[in-house]
């Protein structure tokens, strides 16, 4: 899977919501009421991750968990990233 | 629980292996073979920090956790940091 170009990018970065673009990667934080919950979604994440054979980094805090989400082998963005983005976001609507 | 000053905080260090002191937190890095096995470790910790009520910032990569732990109340470390540090240690002796 190669990467994206910005025009690429761009298009796919219309498809969701409340993500940012940081460098080679897109970030999205997602709010929890304390670390149980944020656990939780973590884990959930990293379920759809296994599954798809695609993995974001995650960060978890108290009442916070951050996903930075890039393809390592193409040092850029590729479409699995964002159809990562898009299965995750169907976890948290 | 009050911050502890530095010459406790270096005590405390001596008591605890591959740690490191980053401003006001101790931070150490665990390495996996692949993400299934970084998130079964998380997952473990998330467990000590919800059974003792403190919680470290966790970052998971594909062979990575990085554990980050402060008393984020008093602003530095405490001896509460040094429990969670060392139950941790326990886990992946």
């Amino acid at each position: 899977m190669n990467a994206l170009n910005l025009a690429r990018i761009q298009a796919f970065m219309r498809e969701i919501k409340e993500w940012s673009l940081e460098s080679n990667a897109i970030v999205k934080e997602f709010r929890f009421a304390d670390f149980k919950s944020s656990m939780e979604f973590a884990d959930k994440v990293a379920e759809i991750s296994e599954r798809m054979n695609h993995h974001p980094s995650i960060l978890i805090e108290y009442g916070l968990v951050r996903l930075t989400i890039t393809t390592h082998s193409e040092k850029g963005l590729t479409e699995k990233d964002f159809e990562l983005a898009k299965e995750i976001d169907l976890l948290h609507k």
